[in-house]
């Protein structure tokens, strides 16, 4: 781990894929395919252009919504602790793929750029870079970076405050949090048996970028409280 | 005011409007308008599209940010406060126009349908719905709704814990915020010189919807204080 991070947060299990075959016939995939001048295959999948195709595909409800993955993105890549090097952010895909962004790159905050930079990735496959890219499940990215502990945020878990969710993290050796990145559903078994446990943070069921905003709010305040006390 | 609101937040001199007459006939402006089937009178000004038509337009570095005005609204409209009616949003544009939303309305998370839905409502000016519009200034918005007290987030402003700032405003009567919906720059004089304080929340900048994400969620925290200590 890198001396300043103090937070690894991966949207896990992110409604973020290109067009599965399975539908790259269909008319509302083809028109926007053909619009854009682009392959079925290098488009993002989109429920807000390709609804009619996704009713045929399974979990259709967790799965193409790369919006909710942009403002979550943003609503930490835009905080200070981010900006400082304190975050780094993964996108953990319901495909298993595993995006990884360099520490303090800044995404676009257009959503096309930011759907033209995911088609691009998903596509290509970087090894370097800005962003680089690993086939793997949560268990086996949680491995990879050593995380300690593993959190998942989720309706599913038990109630804690966040200010004292933040306070353990910021005194924790490498800790990493999981926010759900589909609109609805709840995490899979495999990604819940890799975690130490599941918090629920609120009454409501928030949205990701919600969940994501006031997490990394907190950390900072537990950092501040943490460096203005030692 | 309703019963329940606790806060009316402004998103102010927003960075939200038509193409400009003046630059209608630009390239970038007529091939996004033909790509889009519309007259360029009818499409939202966007800097990620019309980037060089925009640079011969006063104040260009202020404009053209549809997207920082989506991000914003989302970060207000997907909390509990906001789903709960407890607070009520209103983007003032730096035209002088007010968008003002009904409670509890869910504005697109789509992008694209944000965009479609700002252009139609920028276009046919609604009366009533769930938008309502209002051809009005920062000062003449404050003086129709009766804020009391009518306070501005900006690095301009006087630093001040969030937290306190979220206290004072549920022991107000009828309190407003305003946040600048704008990439860069400043209040201007004649919304300054309507607001009681400049409060600055931050030692750095903070993009508008950072700002208000953290202010909702404080003003939630001071809520659920308030309930419990009475």
């Amino acid at each position: 781990m890198s001396s300043n991070v103090v937070l690894n947060l991966i949207i896990a299990e992110a409604a973020l894929e290109l067009v599965p075959g399975e539908i790259s016939r269909h008319a509302s995939v083809r028109n926007d395919a053909r619009r854009r001048d682009l392959e079925p295959s290098r488009i993002l999948l989109d429920r807000s252009i390709h609804h009619a195709a996704m009713l045929r595909l399974k979990e259709d409800y967790k799965r193409g919504r790369p919006d909710l993955v942009h403002l979550t993105l943003l609503s930490i890549t835009s905080t200070p602790l981010y900006q400082q090097a304190g975050a780094k952010v993964y996108i953990h895909t319901r495909d298993d793929l595993v995006l990884e962004f360099k520490e303090q790159t800044r995404p676009p905050k257009s959503y096309f750029r930011f759907r033209d930079l995911m088609q691009q990735t998903l596509y290509e496959k970087p090894g370097s870079g800005l962003i680089t890219f690993h086939a793997e499940s949560v268990p086996r990215l949680l491995s990879r970076i050593g995380s300690d502990p593993a959190i998942g945020l989720s309706v599913q878990g038990n109630p804690m405050k966040l200010e004292d969710l933040a306070i353990q993290l910021v005194g924790a050796k490498n800790p990493a949090v999981l926010v759900g990145g589909f609109p609805k559903g709840h995490f899979t078994p495999e990604t819940t048996k890799a975690l130490e446990k599941l918090v629920r943070i609120d009454a409501n069921a928030l949205d990701a970028h919600v969940v994501a905003a006031r997490l990394v709010y907190e950390t900072e305040k537990a950092v501040g409280h943490r460096s203005s006390s030692s």
